[in-house]
């Protein structure tokens, strides 16, 4: 059920595909009095939007929000909020060669199988365009936690082989491959374009960092915070891994080094990621996510097509070779939702 | 909300503390006509239940689990199936003594944080024997998925640093590591009996697989298998880390090596981890998670009690060294769940 | 939580405020491989405009469906469909007068109580306006019934004092009031042109009726068939009351009189109203629901502005002096939606 | 889906059929903190329970509470409250006669048709014992409200064809009627004493007033808080329609009558029952509810056994001959359960 809606308090809909007349989204449960207007919005579309670097795919898109309700004379009135953004930049004629093959490593296949039809334009709603709705709502998630001085960023730590070792937060947001590390980046960027000359494409790792959360959030034994959180990035394209804190490191450490110490004024570390029992300490939520290369490349792979014939498929059309720069734009959205989502919880549309 | 219920089709609610009267779950949503006996929970709860081994905890519990409704002359009647466990080797006096104490890497400081109130024998609601609940449920979620022929079955691959190399689902029962490699058994072993000697404990990873799954499972968007998988692990208590097929390795791969092939009879890798979109293409579904050593150790630590004064703790009680090999057999249960929940949304209750 | 969703399975999500950009709707859950098209939704949004006859309002508006997602050439994809309807014909300044007082009857005391905020403009959320998106995707509901062979209509069988006696299917749709009963039609319209003349409005009573419905759909214990269709049609502005079979008459009754003998071709009677225990018997699902008279009227009344100051008010605008036969066209909506809903809990997405 | 749970913030969830081992109710999101012991839920219970006096069946249950989690040193901790009351009068020979039959009026028919199955002891789940849970878990939410200076009470207005005409509240827990109208009451008795002497049973009608709820609680659109009541109500065993206010009156009604004009102080009628727009107004809610003479009567019907056979019925076993008086009780319930649920929505657990 609902598999276009995230969130119980704070609950977004998402709808549209990449060649459809528009996508959006729907927010429902925002509370009222919040001001908000389309840059709030718009500046983090920007952010996600295609064709700004050489690290990124082509085609270029205005992405202009317009929001068609819940908003009156620049503030929520606590229905819900409509937002569209129309598809403008369509070529939907690189796709016509292969609206009978499924692309290796995409949807095709399943949604095929899933709905016996599909929509062939541009991965139609598998596509990454879905996110900006998703985006354009952590926009305003992001708008409250803002009010509440609680702060979501996420970087690159990983493209390919090339690890980041230091953090520089400033320098995230300038430059096109959204690291911290202003040694790395340059082997990054050159990871990232040695993979596109090559017809090819690479993956990465982002780290992402909730700073001034309260202690208390999360909910027991399901809908633990961390629970939450790795659903919510699991559910981005792209996705194959998530781990919190220490991560998948905690598995060859000791108990006597892995737990927190507790001091009457902070923990002397952080090897949970932000969270005991699935409910945050009130130290920073640190989760890292694994995103896999892309996987429209040109070099020629084995497929078949929707009568089960073997064929060869090059996968055309303009595609990032490495989405986790983008990928940062949309954890952050799906976190903030997340985090707004769960306080709801607690102080139900008190929480501005 | 629901935050101590699962699953929207075939939905569980567990209650009960560690030292309460008892454990339980309610399962709404079985189809009926279900031949279902004690016989089919209790082994599941035989598995999962503590003082097998000498890699276990002491505490003994016979965990006898009652049918109180929802079965009649043998068979499901499509009514709520409510299974209890009487707690019955509730040793409360260990806990006195840290009553006013919270134990580094659980969940009392933040409990404590979020209601005000904590019931501080033996984890209280935070307590791993609030999984009794998920086992039941998930023994009858297997029960119709070996109905429909699809398999579900956990193993350990890693202890500490010791990792399994080789494979053998025969041997997997047969061990109490329940590691599927019999040469990395011994060495498995001995790194957990080493560190309880040492009064410390050990992490692990667990790799979790499932045979059989049609293709088409999983929703679109949000509710990816992947994503519902990843959230069902991930409210395991212990669970660091999650990742699908190539997992994190993906990040430092080229597009054209993940990529899966697809030939007119299988594809010819499965790195995608029998996901593509969030839906199920009809390979195994492969995934892997970390688990933390067990904060439990008898090595004293810095904490603070409820008054925030600094203190030192030991945490007596029985405790796995290593909860690892005990959450494979909750990892297949919620994985059990999830499929069966996942699967109704196609099929309804015509399931079985 | 949801206020402004409905349905589990087949599940919409309604938006858009009287004198916003758009009112519409988002249908989450409807099955792939649907044909539909516009003027699906048009022929029931036409049902449902004003300015239709003497006996409605005289807003007039085109209100023109545009389908922005969800269909792809021709055919439902199983992706969300979302619909949109655009405001055209707003004359925000009739309610420039009264924006800071609270229209008797209205939504705008209460509203404001609730959110500190309102949009005064026609209601805002609260207008009738918001059911254009129920009934936009009550047509595509009511389109997966047809192919099931399953028919809802209602009619006005009572206007003020006048009582419907009579029924011809037929004559529904023949006559602006939406009665069954020639004889009772222009009884009926003299009532609302009688109201309307001394500025005054009238209410009325609808009956419902849902034919060739299958035994077995409902849930027993909350989620009854009754249960959700009361909520459904409760949730309709100006609904104050609802009854099924024989209804608040059956107070009045022995249980030897009420109880509806079974043969084996057939229920006797049909006090039930077709539910048993909650879940349909196979027998017609037959329910009334009582609307008040339309809150805008030409007659001043006491109030109170948003300073709780003594006012008057007399309601200008474009109203209907009786919403009942409006009320047929969303009631019919909400029991597809319904219907098609509690269906799908037992087929899934095979419904079709 | 959840068709045994009721809530989205204070959630419950019953279990248990008529002659199985125990019937209960899991409470989920009970805030901490609460005072809580058995005597709380038993007075409601109590109240609910048969063999009361001589208008009420025979059947005599203890119906002792047990309270098996979520408590902890006399108060509520945050974790599920699981609440269970064992079965222990079970005649269920009295069914084995009818145990091939379906009892007209009751969900036998319906069940079979739904589930293919049905435990014919008593009703199975469908049996009114269901509403033990219902009762258990509306003594918790009552108490919440309690402590909001919030009441809830029902009252009998009519049994048969004698209607109440006045109102002492002291006067309703005095009498087993439970009407308000000591004048009324010998007549009611008498209706209800005829019809049992003579084999059948008669029907009701029940009032139910909310006291002192502030204004702003209900959720625009659907989950208005009138049509979240009539959910509720119409969930109830025997109900057959609902109505606010004037109700069923207001259809006859003119706006300029039925419209409740609003002063500095107060609104100078309620008309609407306490909600404009599905939002509370600061008045009275003010609701009725129909309820059905009992289906269980020694007068003998017509019937088909589960073949399809014609067959004659006589209903035995020990039953309300008007189930309106302990339907009372279920109605406060399900009230409390409500308002607690809704109000939550604007709280969070800060209800407390």
């Amino acid at each position: 059920m609902y598999s276009n809606s995230y969130g119980e308090c704070f609950r977004i809909t998402t709808f549209g595909e990449s060649h459809g007349a528009a996508v959006g989204v729907i927010i429902d449960g925002c509370p009222s009095g919040l001001e908000l207007n389309n840059d709030d919005i718009q500046k983090e579309l920007d952010r996600r939007k295609p064709g700004q670097s050489k690290v990124s795919t082509l085609r270029k898109e205005d992405d202009m929000v317009e929001i068609l309700s819940g908003v009156f004379e620049g503030k929520t009135t606590g229905t819900p909020i409509a937002l569209i953004v129309k598809n403008m930049s369509q070529r939907s004629q690189d796709y016509n060669e292969i609206k009978d093959l499924f692309r290796p490593g995409h949807a095709d296949f399943t949604y095929f199988k899933k709905f016996g039809i599909r929509d062939y334009r541009g991965g139609g709603r598998a596509s990454a365009r879905e996110t900006i709705g998703r985006v354009a709502a952590g926009a305003v998630a992001k708008k409250i936690l803002a009010l509440k001085g609680i702060d979501i960023f996420g970087f690159i730590v990983q493209i390919e082989n090339v690890k980041a070792e230091n953090f520089d937060k400033e320098f995230i947001e300038q430059n096109p491959v959204r690291t911290a590390d202003r040694q790395a980046y340059p082997l990054m960027e050159e990871a990232i374009l040695k993979a596109k000359k090559e017809l090819d494409s690479v993956g990465g790792v982002v780290e992402l960092c909730i700073k001034n959360i309260p202690a208390g959030i999360g909910e027991p034994v399901f809908d633990r915070l961390n629970a939450r959180l790795a659903y919510a990035i699991m559910s981005i394209p792209a996705v194959k891994g998530v781990e919190f804190g220490a991560g998948f490191k905690a598995a060859s450490m000791r108990g006597n080094e892995n737990n927190d110490e507790i001091t009457p004024d902070y923990f002397l570390s952080n090897n949970s990621g932000g969270t005991l029992g699935g409910i945050s300490s009130g130290q920073d939520i640190v989760l890292r996510f694994a995103v896999k290369p892309t996987s429209s490349i040109l070099i020629p792979k084995k497929t078949i097509d929707i009568n089960g014939q073997p064929k060869e498929i090059v996968t055309k059309g303009r595609h990032d070779p490495c989405v986790a720069p983008r990928g940062v734009v949309v954890a952050e959205a799906m976190a903030a939702l997340t985090i707004v989502d769960m306080m709801m919880i607690h102080t139900g549309r008190n929480i501005i």
